[in-house]
């Protein structure tokens, strides 16, 4: 499994990424899900990926390869007109990698899903946050639901929903989604450190502050251990149940 | 889906369970999914169940009719002299009624599974508290892993992973559960109010304090409220994230 959170704020789209990889508990490694692509001035567009590595690899090496020699290969990621084209591409080469290893005869072609997260902006549009799904299909965040999260979404989800704020500060969303990272490693094996972060700043069409978190990274180690402490906090503030009604 | 929660304190068990049962998203129901049995001064006994409803409801009836007329059918959930042969009762019944499902020539049978937890105690014996796998085995709770989830246990678990503490009173347990039980409600429509809860005190040997907690209850409503300034409180209380390392 994965955990991997986009998010729009008013101030830009934050991604955060686990590096967690298994084929079986007896055999985990540590991979990057997260690829930037970059033309500074002009666009900027960050991908995270959730599923199979073998697929998700293969869909960013072909994107790359078909960005870095546009004249051999179209479509280009690099030469798309839009995010929504730039979803649509990237959605396309997602279905094609599947359905590829799909062909062979294997059965269980679900194995060979991924799910992806897309976001960034193109110069003369706004910023975009996109969905792909396996079967090559997308959805956009909007104001009603502002981030998405793929992979083991769901110990994480609570905090999201609660705390989530689209006037928030970078350093408060970070804050934010290390606590729900750190609440999907206490319960899950299959989510890891270290976590890949980059906060992308709308307009600046230039890749913003990235970086990496490691599990002895001291602040991701004080929220970690902050955070035990100030849930119980939050909860002993809250009035104590009654048997008598 | 469902949700259940069964955990051990010093002084204590503590049940809670929903009562959302769905046949797809158009189709949702209303049941209890908490039995009791009691004989006072001599046991208690309450089981909790997550799965396929005609299964759980089966099991419940099969236990419910050999407990009245023990001496019609043996054996009886009210003779087992200590709680690990109750549960092996309740397992060998559940495998049973997952069985007699299984062998109509149905394929799907994993759609027959139901997986439940059982907590009480006997006289001569301590409380002990189960969860009963489909395939009729079953683990102990202990020290280490002091509580049980069953149904969509992954939005609930962070705050109780976080803020069990063994020593905590009936009351706090209560609070607890509910933010526990408001997280999963808030994220996923398989699970529904109203949550029925039961308390057993250990060496009391009869049913403790019970009831039933509607949506509109005005504790859960404050509690469900307060829940997310609270969190925002926490998360305000953890020193921010600063890009300069």
């Amino acid at each position: 499994m994965t955990y991997c959170v986009g998010m729009m704020l008013d101030r830009g789209l934050v991604f955060m990424s686990d590096t967690r990889t298994n084929a079986g508990l007896d055999n985990i490694s540590t991979f990057r899900k997260m690829t930037i692509w970059e033309e500074p001035g002009e666009r900027l567009i960050t991908l995270m990926a959730a599923g199979n590595l073998a697929t998700t690899q293969a869909v960013v090496s072909l994107l790359d390869e078909r960005s870095k020699s546009p004249a051999d290969r179209q479509p280009s990621l690099m030469a798309a007109p839009s995010m929504f084209q730039a979803a649509g591409m990237v959605a396309d080469t997602l279905r094609e990698v599947i359905a590829n290893h799909a062909e062979t005869g294997q059965r269980a072609d679900s194995t060979f899903n991924a799910t992806l997260i897309l976001g960034g902006q193109i110069k003369g549009g706004p910023p975009r946050l996109f969905l792909i799904y396996p079967e090559g299909n997308f959805i956009e965040a909007g104001t009603d639901t502002p981030f998405f999260q793929i992979g083991e979404t769901k110990y994480g989800r609570p905090i999201l929903v609660r705390a989530y704020d689209p006037e928030m500060r970078f350093e408060d969303a970070m804050k934010l989604l290390l606590v729900s990272f750190d609440s999907t490693l206490k319960a899950n094996l299959t989510v890891g450190a270290p976590f890949d972060f980059h906060l992308y700043e709308t307009d600046s069409f230039k890749t913003g502050p990235r970086g990496r978190i490691e599990l002895e990274d001291p602040y991701f180690r004080s929220i970690s251990q902050g955070w035990g402490d100030a849930l119980k906090e939050a909860l002993d503030s809250l009035p104590a149940f009654s048997f008598d009604g």
